[in-house]
């Protein structure tokens, strides 16, 4: 007899994962919430107020569709950017438009650059269409230009991923490193530039990149540093063929009016994201010193986490992650070796770090045995 | 010298379409806001005031991502249909949701059977993922069950789509009609039965199914009846197997946070889904009177449109549309001959539908001058 639905022999092969278990979930199984929810680098110091109240705003609308060509939306990210809005496209968070780009470019059996440990959204996607991905490790903390290049080179793939900053390490090189790796792509090779944290990061950080070059897309988000991740906004800025090529295949009406009109507002507000900068450094050094009091060290960062080395292995990293969860503190950590020595903390307001500088003592003790 | 990015030979083959072009696309072209925005069958007696209450409170908290796993609202919509939460999916609308099943299932060169005129976003997606349409005409102004259970027959595909009451025309089967064909399906077809105007429909309408039954999945939408077509919230009844299905390909931090919580507000408001109904049915009958009054006949409707009869061919239909349009109103019609002699007009609060009124003669004068 005949299975119904009949999946694709893709879709069979495809494990139900999940990238990321939320919050949500542990709060569900232990019966309490968590009081420092710092492990998906969000921004608890929240969106400006003017795209809160833009977003109240439009609440009242919902009973429209957003416009389905983010027109108003993209002539301000334009204008931000110095582009045309031709150069952009918005979506549902840079997770979704990884998906739809993976989409347009990779059948299975296509080869794909990115490093060991770094976004599994990302390899997710790939995996989703079949692709194969050809993972290069990290040079000490950070992603690995000349290994990425190097791989390229052998596999030529469709697409090669590097996110500067870089997640979950927190660390980032300038802007003229990525630069200079455009020049040098195999040829036909697309850069997936994942720039998420970007505006947490030192000044030239940013590349200098033509919008009109054919061989880089970089990804951008209100999720960090705008502090609207649950907005689910994200976009990307890539040469007019390419970002055209989006209208193939995309939710043409999934951006919402409530997110289109928060997002409009939070760009306007740029002396909140300057604020959030502000916050941001002072709570990178606020969670380096509660490492340093539990002598611990931690990576310098160029976002809105720190990545704290606990000084053992992945065993002792996760038993801290678990200790911390059971005294209510939410964080993460990364997920292969040699990175899953270390935490990863996201930034957040005073009483939630301090939460946090207290529980630690104990997990580590607790983690200790 | 190759070409970057490599595009995919399935995606080089699509035209860059929008299933549907926005009002506010007309509105930049014009220079001039409608007045009566009635052509996307949103509903403009607006979300439930709780909705718009969770909304707004939730802008403030938008800072945290969505529960990737939307266990709330899934066990809310358990409990309101009768069924378990692992039979139900969340997603970014019926037409993201449509999307990842097409991907699920369609592969290059897979049947699938619709309607000649029914969803087009629908029609968007399997041609998004190589799959190929057989189209069956309606009979009369409905979808024709027996045309497609003999055309699935014929032809065996892994889907076959019915909306149920339909769009564009507004009619509609009774559930058994849609119950009986869930027996008649040939082995291996998975029905896609689209309910988004059930919530609008007389008694009767929704089908008595068994929400294990593996042969089917049914779509239902905040878009409609609860008026949050900007929100962007849909989900799927389906057997638990083939809604963690969805897992493999899913954006699963796509539902936002004000997303999750104006659906979960507007769900536990079924007064204010009452009170639309009440006024759906007015707006019904003032739109028939409309057209009464201007020697057109309609269509009766189980939906919160009115689907018009022009009583000439689509040249006059479009024309009409677009007379109209220059009066600032906003209205659309059926694609396809010979639902396209129709206009459909959606149910509104009673300024717009005065609006229609006052700008019918002159726009139906104007296309017959």
């Amino acid at each position: 007899m005949t299975q119904t639905p009949r999946y694709t022999p893709l879709v069979q092969s495809l494990p139900a994962t999940v990238p990321f278990v939320g919050p949500e979930t542990a709060e569900r199984a232990s019966g309490h919430p968590f009081t420092a929810r710092l492990g998906a680098n969000e921004s608890a110091f929240g969106p400006s107020p003017r795209a809160i109240t833009a977003m109240a705003a439009a609440a009242r609308e919902v009973w429209m569709y957003g416009d389905p060509e983010n027109h108003d939306l993209r002539v301000a990210l334009a204008a931000h950017h110095g582009v045309t809005p031709d150069h952009i496209v918005v979506g549902e968070g840079i997770d979704g438009l990884l998906g739809y780009l993976v989409r347009l470019v990779v059948e299975p059996g296509d080869a794909v650059v990115t490093s060991g440990g770094a976004y599994p959204t990302f390899n997710f996607h790939v995996a989703g269409y079949g692709g194969v991905l050809h993972k290069v490790p990290y040079t000490g903390n950070h992603e690995d230009p000349e290994a990425l290049l190097a791989r390229a080179s052998e596999v030529q793939p469709k697409l090669l991923y590097i996110a500067n900053p870089d997640n979950p390490m927190g660390s980032h090189h300038p802007g003229a490193v990525i630069a200079d790796m455009v020049t040098r792509l195999p040829e036909g090779v697309l850069m997936v530039l994942d720039e998420a944290y970007i505006d947490l990061a030192p000044p030239g950080t940013e590349a200098q990149i033509d919008a009109d070059d054919p061989r880089v897309i970089r990804f951008r988000t209100f999720s960090k540093g705008y502090g609207m991740a649950g907005l689910r906004v994200g976009y990307a800025i890539a040469a007019p063929g390419l970002i055209s090529a989006f209208n193939k295949v995309r939710n043409h009406f999934g951006m919402g009016r409530i997110a289109q009109a928060g997002a409009l507002a939070a760009l306007a507000d740029q002396d909140w994201l300057a604020h959030v900068r502000t916050e941001v450094s002072a709570a990178r050094a606020r969670l380096a010193d509660i490492a340093r009091a539990n002598g611990l060290t931690s990576l310098p960062s160029a976002t809105n986490f720190l990545t704290i080395d606990c000084g053992a292995n992945g065993d002792f990293a996760r038993a801290v992650v678990r200790e911390l969860a059971a005294r209510g503190v939410f964080i993460r950590m990364p997920f292969v070796a040699p990175h899953d020595r270390c935490i990863r903390v996201s930034c957040g307001p005073a009483t939630m770090l301090e939460t946090f500088a207290a529980a630690l003592p104990e997990a580590l003790a607790a983690a200790r045995g």
